[in-house]
């Protein structure tokens, strides 16, 4: 038996941790055997020196071998994961645009912590809409409609779970090789094919530098390839917030604007960046996804994903008790807007959680009405507060307060996509898309 | 209310914690309010990003106010603290000689958790000695005989047995500042107006290199000093055991030969080293402890100590139910005896404890029948071991396979005393005693 002070003490004094230390730590962890302290002195130990390839690697197939792995062979499968950010509604147009070529996108997803709710909580404000599927239903959604997003079930690494949580309230969460590694066990235990990676960076994101971002591409492409799996990451701007909503339904109101051939350009973009990338490693590397944005084959594929998860995709969606409009103190051009105030204001509203299990509200969220370098007027509506619970405002607004700067003139808007890497390790696209 | 992830953030990222949050942190772990994981992760940054001399005064006063502090005013209190290594049975004759000078010797002591019991194991093995006292009982010992050795009571710096219990099976014991505040806290809290502290080094002590063991003398110098208290240190040497038992009962009866005159040079010439130290701290610089060991006064409050304690100073001590001689594979000079091994083979023999709470064997231990230096023929007794359970004596006698090295010369012994620190922060003496 493990003796976990030993594999503490290994790690606290800078060596490397072994195969069998790691397996047996992470098994003895989940199985309830070492002790949440111990753990939690362990993950600090880590955060501080480090894990290397083999350990990352090693950490990863024990908290995969910690449950079950799906089998989705028979499929031609591609996912996408993201690591977040504010007004990131991705998902929702991407994946039944990649599924509309006749890839099967299985997007299985977690309950967001973050400043709005997840891609579960905006999909759920879809009235009749359900986002806990059995395997058996998941799979023949994919055989069928292509496009599914549900909950992760229980028995998918459940270890990445436990430390999670614990991660989440001891200070252990900023920790390159412990995401990279929480990623990619639910990617690989999941049993997708193929794996595009958004990693953003900036103010609204959790990797604050280009270089860190990098670090955790190229550490989760690796992983990927190790475990056979095509693996591509962009890496991507969050330095503002993307399209023009923050929150649940007003966030699904956009994302059918794009799928309907119009919205927000930085979030079209971006969708067809990240569909691009999906396409080719799903062996298509042939087709412009412009294509079925503009003829409505993604919406359709939409309607059926929406419809085979119990939802109606012509039910109106929850409307806000209340607005609220925040207007521009002065004209110009709006020189900037801080990614991470708009996410917290969201939040604050009710569109997120502060504690994990906390309900959100479906109607709260954020409307900016000018993006970076537009112009603004004195006057004139800068950002539209939605919310049930009037006690919500006032926090809301002062966290909005300075988050718009207006100038005399601003940067243009640069590309989202700022590099790439993989799928091959040691191969990077990187330097092509030079940080701005 | 402090937020405890923002506390562990601030240490994991390599800042300084603030007075008010080391404060609040150490309070809310005590009532509870901080889970044993946070703490711990908390504990694990310290033990790799350290903490500056105000921080761990901070920390100290956060745990002496964790409790009370005794009142011994009205007395001449001198105590002495070491940190630790195998056949330490300095405080047997140290504690009564001091105090036949007229001084008070408090010597509070925890319950041991290494090779070989603690003290107050020791002191156990003569029928009828009881090691808690109330503070009252205590006081009135102090003014009738001077000597005292009892257990700590618990409101003495509670959140110090609380957190010394979680470093204990998380890894984080390694560490100077907490080392240093966790023995300062007690001693301060405990009320003694001097103190001397006996630092060991070497292979059979915690600080196995001079420099770190100089560096934790120095940060317990100068946090007594901070709390008005005469403080220094002797920093001696541990890589061979001390004098010629490591055991509880086997230690006693050393002990009583010092106390007789005798003993072994090693333990006479550490305890007249430190009792100088205490006297001096106590005011009496122009006595030689010596003295009450060649005329039996010294013997004569030992005496009264252990009758005040309900002990038997006459009483047979007990008697282990086997004793097994190893003895000399050849012939030449004892070069070395390893210290870790000895103290592990005591505890295995049943000396000492694996896990707190586990009750010790007062007969079991291990005697060596040659010091470093000494003549040793082959076939002669080496060493001998005393036990009750039979089913211990393979793995000990294994352990000390290979501790003594025998050859055809050894470097004289030195002298135990490898260094001095103190009083005065700054001051220091080290150099007269260099490394040898």
């Amino acid at each position: 038996m493990m003796d976990p002070i030993a594999v503490i003490a290994t790690k606290r004094d800078g060596a490397e941790l072994s195969t069998v230390q790691i397996r047996e730590m992470v098994a003895a962890y989940t199985a309830g055997d070492v002790a949440p302290e111990q753990m939690s002195s362990l993950l600090m130990a880590i955060v501080l020196n480090g894990m290397g390839r083999r350990e990352i690697a090693d950490w990863t197939a024990a908290m995969i071998d910690s449950g079950v792995r799906l089998d989705l062979s028979g499929l031609r499968t591609v996912d996408k994961h993201s690591t977040g950010g504010v007004g990131d509604k991705i998902t929702l147009p991407l994946t039944p645009l990649v599924a509309s070529y006749g890839l099967a996108v299985p997007q299985l997803s977690g309950r967001g912590l973050g400043h709005t709710g997840g891609t579960l909580d905006k999909l759920e404000s879809i009235p009749g809409w359900r986002a806990d599927l059995g395997v058996d239903e998941m799979r023949a959604q994919l055989h069928g409609v292509g496009a599914v997003v549900c909950a992760a079930t229980a028995d998918l690494a459940p270890a990445d779970r436990k430390l999670y949580a614990l991660r989440d309230v001891t200070g252990t969460v900023a920790c390159i090789p412990l995401i990279a590694s929480s990623i990619m066990s639910k990617k690989i235990a999941e049993g997708t094919g193929a794996l595009v990676l958004d990693v953003k960076v900036g103010s609204g994101a959790f990797m604050k530098s280009y270089d860190e971002a990098r670090e955790l591409a190229q550490t989760m492409v690796e992983l990927g390839d190790d475990a056979g799996m095509d693996t591509r990451a962009l890496l991507t701007d969050m330095s503002t917030p993307l399209g023009r909503t923050a929150g649940n339904a007003v966030e699904v109101v956009e994302s059918l604007e794009v799928l309907a051939g119009g919205g927000p350009s930085d979030v079209v973009e971006l969708t067809l960046a990240l569909a691009r990338e999906m396409l080719d490693a799903g062996g298509l590397d042939d087709v412009d996804p412009a294509e079925n944005l503009r003829n409505g084959r993604a919406m359709d594929t939409w309607r059926a994903m929406v419809v085979a998860q119990g939802g109606d995709p012509d039910a109106d969606l929850p409307v806000p008790g209340h607005t609220h409009v925040l207007t521009a103190g002065r004209s110009g051009v709006l020189s900037s807007l801080d990614a991470l105030a708009v996410g917290e204001a969201a939040r604050l509203l009710g569109a997120g959680r502060s504690r994990p299990g906390e309900p959100v509200s479906y109607a709260a969220g954020v409307t900016w009405h000018a993006g970076v370098g537009d112009d603004v007027r004195a006057g004139a509506p800068l950002f539209t507060l939605s919310f049930d619970d009037e006690a919500r405002l006032n926090a809301a607004a002062a966290r909005l307060a300075d988050a718009a700067l207006i100038g005399e003139a601003a940067e243009p808007a640069g590309s989202r996509v700022l590099g790439r890497v993989g799928p091959t390790a040691g191969t990077s696209w990187a330097a092509e898309h030079p940080r701005p």
